[in-house]
């Protein structure tokens, strides 16, 4: 039985890779996810900061949204002209990198990384928690619930990029329509009673005010509500999964998203002062989010109310998904160049980066694990990755375009927004940081220097390896005298032959080593009769087929050593043939079953990787097979290759 | 660290396996302590039993108790005679396997095999549910503190039955000299007063008869009692632990063992008499064991009465220690006929048969883990298969003494008392079974053929391996013809040029495989540039220095495969060279750090697992080695063989 076919699909060919990308209607779902469910929580953010100013706070959520919002347009501005100038590579790792330098690089790499795993555990235990509080007989199931939903996530993705982007479509457009329509009903009543609509169910009145506005209060809340903006880079760094023309389809899905957005945002903030709803505390009984009582108030508690809270709760859960777009992609790039391990920038059976996929999803449910799937504190976290990758990305792109100029190719007014964008997000950032350290955002700012010294590190290591391994110039391949061959034997079978017969054909100079005395004190030694056999079975029929006849030598082992006693015996070999290299030819019953690994010895493996790693480096190991079951190459071959004909299959090569 | 040298002890050599051999002494408490321990709760069932009985049922144990004895006596000379017959094995697998058959030996070694693992893991509860209803605050930790004694009994059995011996010879004389020393002063007090002693601490009176005696209860009393001889077979059993003259020592022990286990138990059911002690309900209040009320009878809650019931506990924990010497032995006889994996054959660092002691030791901890450390109720199930291999050993050693006779040596006494050992074990089992069947016995009943199919099954498939291995006549060399060599390779570098030098020395026809499009359709091909560099820095070097040059063949692998594309390619080189053996050279960097195995991809290793699981009959597999740190020979040869002299190691080596 394949399970993993059966999971996550038949392995894809290179060429396939390019009907699978996505047009902008998967890139909303796939990449928008994060931005959209922000919508939920954003406002409300923003409002529970403002909860001591009572009713008075409704009237500071209008500019503090409007600040929001421009910075929000002013980032998207940004971002279309970085798609526009690296098509291939738009991310703030490759932005930096091309223009800030491999220090930068891989710190918005290493914010960015961080952000992403924050986003998977927080925006799926937000979901799950909101839909337990809708009903309470699941609170005891909160943890399974938000491993499944991720186990659903991660298989989905692993299927593919434009899978889990077709079939999380449905909740995303869902979410759209409903949440869409109801706002838009609202505000038409809104507008129709002169901006004083009466609530269908009135919304909870708002506590009396125990502080009055201070600069400090509303830069925290505008602080707050700049979590909602995280999700909007997810485009320019999962440029390359988008069909040709990429620059054209990541345009259209960035304008869909930050429209989508902006309308949303928006709406939100002008419903909420006219139908007096503020935040609540949720540490109160009788909670109900923002969303909830606007909600209510616009359509009463119908069919409506239900499909749109629902449909909420459900991009809440699935915002993690632009964290499995962005997250591979991200780490496929950081590892081409080396600071990660190479694995990630391979592409897996479906093409997408399975290991960074893997490992999004192991680091996300060991979050939720840790913490019982109530990720509440890792919050203020948060949006410190996004901010500083931002801010990177900006920047990059600033000093891009006054490059350009130096060239003679001035773009002022790209220069300008970009500039403007930096500038902003940075102070955004800082913002972020002084309204949000003590409250948790210090573990961030200590994770990303950790994090990359761990990525500075692994390149580190990589460039010692590669210097060693680095081959200049042709190849010495030395005057290729024959080996000396060393067949470790325990009896007279037939996988004996055949280890002997492949010696023969390597050397003149084969030496079977038969140990005695390995099965322990009060064992029976048949070590003579071995080597009767051995003058009459081997020696004496090679010699007669006018072969050299290969020795055999009896080492007593007296403490049951095989591995310390041949790499003694390799030692002596070497002494008396310097100049020869060592082979030694292993015979190894081949296990297939289960069951193999427990009724036969694990000593030839042993002794290979052995020999292997302290062998010396002229020696090489030869192991010759025995296969306890058939082999059965065609099953491999239609598992890694299927349904691609032999015929065409090698009628590509090249040979030389 | 060396952790296991630490805890463990260093590699020990085969000769110094005689001097490690243990002589009666040791004996006494490595093999002794589950008969010894059985005085602790043997006379206690049997009085059980007859708690309906009210006073009167003292008076049956008297009659109860001398009919164990003379079971034990019978049983005592019996396998005195074994020992004496089979100085090498006289267990009751190797006396059925000579006497009665393969499947009567497994029938024996099955049973015991069974009981060994129950003696371990009721032994070890019985003595921690003692001790924590001694100190009910230690409740709460019963699993930990049963697997804590199960942990440091494995590991003195790991260093060597000699070392259990002496460490555990301490609370085993401590015993036998508090319990008996009590006990012949409880003697003496009871013959000085006629029979009639006055108690110092008076034990409760016993509760008013509700039955009659019937035969039925006193068989089932008997039935009980026999539990009392369990552990008598472990000195046959474990001859092979023993100095020589070997038939002295496991004599002695025997000897002192049974004299020491008659002797506390007719003391007890003597006293118990005289002292009106009968068993109380264990699941009412204010239990309190029988040895507990005679200690306190005859000496008061005294010093005394702490020292014996202390070590009555410790000898109870530690009756686990006879399973540790006799399973590990019994298994690696069953193992060397080929009915258990060979592992359990080999002797570990220690001299000791490791693989078996492991088994053992997990097999009991998940009993008590299962049990959460309470295993009551796997007592019923105990004492068949000790009972079952008694018959099957008298019966073997009956039919032995029947056919010398007819071989001309009659020995009519001994096999008289052999003969009367099977009946009255065999009659011993009837009435085992019958009592305790409905109770738990039926599970051993339908355990016992499960794992003798199990152990049948194993050899089953050791035969058919094995005569496909087996080689019968000279060696067929065959012609020798040079192999095709094969070396996949992903660029030019020094272990590439290794790869290509170790081809070259074993065939004149070398072909390097580079697959291309491995990288997915998003990456950047340089196989042009390979081909030039192949042409330039290989082909035209290799050519001048007169040697054949090395093809390249350039593969497309469009899925990314590299297994089954080379799999692919070797059937193609088959179909070419169809009389030509394939050797395919892996170049492979051999990971040293744990880190390693993450930075490094693992292809090398699965493409080796797979070709020579799939290569077929005709192929074989070189890999040559790039290590990632220096290679430590000697480390390993230290580890493996301390202080040996490397000219003393391979001077006895003989050479042909």
């Amino acid at each position: 039985m394949d399970w993993s076919g059966l999971l996550i699909g038949r392995r894809l060919a290179n060429q396939e890779g390019q009907a699978r990308k996505i047009t902008a209607l998967e890139g909303f779902t796939a990449m928008g996810l994060d931005g959209l469910s922000s919508s939920a929580y954003g406002p409300e953010a923003a409002l529970t900061m403002l909860i001591p100013l009572g009713a008075a706070g409704l009237s500071q959520i209008g500019p503090i949204m409007a600040a929001i919002l421009l910075l929000l347009v002013m980032l998207s501005f940004s971002y279309w002209q970085t798609i526009a100038a690296y098509p291939n590579n738009a991310g703030s790792y490759g932005v930096a990198k091309d223009n800030l330098g491999a220090n930068a690089s891989l710190l918005a790499a290493t914010a960015l990384m961080i952000d992403y795993v924050l986003n998977v555990a927080v925006g799926i235990s937000a979901g799950i928690g909101a839909l337990t509080s809708a009903l309470p007989p699941l609170q005891p199931y909160t943890l399974p619930l938000c491993l499944a939903v991720l186990a659903v996530i991660a298989l989905l993705n692993l299927r593919g990029t434009l899978e889990a982007g077709i079939v999380f479509s449905v909740p995303t457009y869902l979410f759209v329509i409903s949440l869409g329509g109801l706002l838009i009903y609202g505000i038409v009543q809104s507008v129709a009673a002169a901006g004083h609509p009466a609530p269908v169910v009135p919304p909870p009145a708002l506590p009396a005010a125990v502080e009055t506005a201070t600069l400090w209060l509303l830069i925290r809340s505008f602080a707050s509500g700049c979590t909602a903006m995280t999700g909007v880079e997810a485009v320019s760094n999962g440029v390359g999964a988008f069909r040709e023309p990429t620059v054209k389809y990541a345009h259209r899905t960035l304008l869909m998203i930050v429209v989508t957005l902006a309308f949303l945002l928006a709406s939100i903030a002008y419903l909420a002062r006219a139908y007096h709803i503020g935040a609540m505390d949720q540490t109160q009984p009788g909670y109900q989010s923002v969303l909830s009582q606007l909600a209510m108030a616009i359509a009463g508690r119908g069919m409506l109310y239900y499909v749109a809270i629902g449909s909420v709760l459900c991009v809440l859960c699935l915002s993690a998904n632009t964290s499995f777009v962005g997250f591979p992609r991200l780490c496929r790039l950081v590892a081409q160049d080396g600071y990660l391990p190479r694995a990630f920038a391979e592409p897996g059976r479906r093409l997408v980066y399975s290991v960074g996929l893997t490992w999004l999803t192991i680091t996300a449910a060991l979050l939720l694990i840790l913490f019982d799937g109530i990720t509440d504190r890792l919050i203020p976290l948060f949006a410190v990755g996004a901010f500083l990758a931002f801010t990177m990305s900006q920047t990059g792109m600033a000093v891009h375009w006054h490059r350009q100029r130096q060239e003679g190719r001035a773009h002022p007014v790209r220069l300008t927004i970009n500039a403007a964008g930096a500038v902003a997000t940075g102070a955004a950032l800082a913002v972020i940081l002084a309204a949000k350290f003590l409250e948790g955002a210090w573990i961030t700012v200590l994770t990303i220097p950790a994090v990359l010294v761990l990525l500075k590190t692994i390149r580190r290591y990589y460039d010692v390896i590669d210097r060693q391994l680095r081959e200049e110039g042709p190849f010495d391949i030395g005057s290729l005298r024959k080996p000396v061959v060393l067949i470790p034997i325990r009896r007279l079978d037939r996988l004996a032959e055949k280890a002997v017969r492949y010696g023969l054909m390597m050397s003149d100079e084969v030496t079977a080593i038969h140990l005695t005395r390995l099965e322990g004190p009060d064992s029976e030694e048949r070590a003579d009769r071995l080597r009767r056999q051995w003058r009459l079975d081997v020696q004496r029929p090679i010699e007669a087929a006018g072969a050299p006849p290969p020795h055999l030598v009896q080492l007593p082992s007296p403490y049951r050593s095989f591995i310390g006693r041949l790499l003694r015996y390799v030692a002596e070999v070497r002494e008396r043939h310097p100049d020869r290299p060592v082979l030694v030819v292993i015979p190894e019953l081949v296990k297939a079953h289960w069951w193999d690994h427990l009724l036969y010895s694990s000593r030839a493996r042993r002794l290979r990787a052995t020999l292997l790693r302290h062998g010396g480096s002229d020696l090489a190991v030869v192991v010759v097979p025995w296969s306890l079951a058939p082999p059965q190459p065609e099953a491999i071959i239609e598992k890694e290759e299927p349904g691609l004909e032999p015929a065409a299959a090698n009628a590509a090569a090249r040979r030389g």
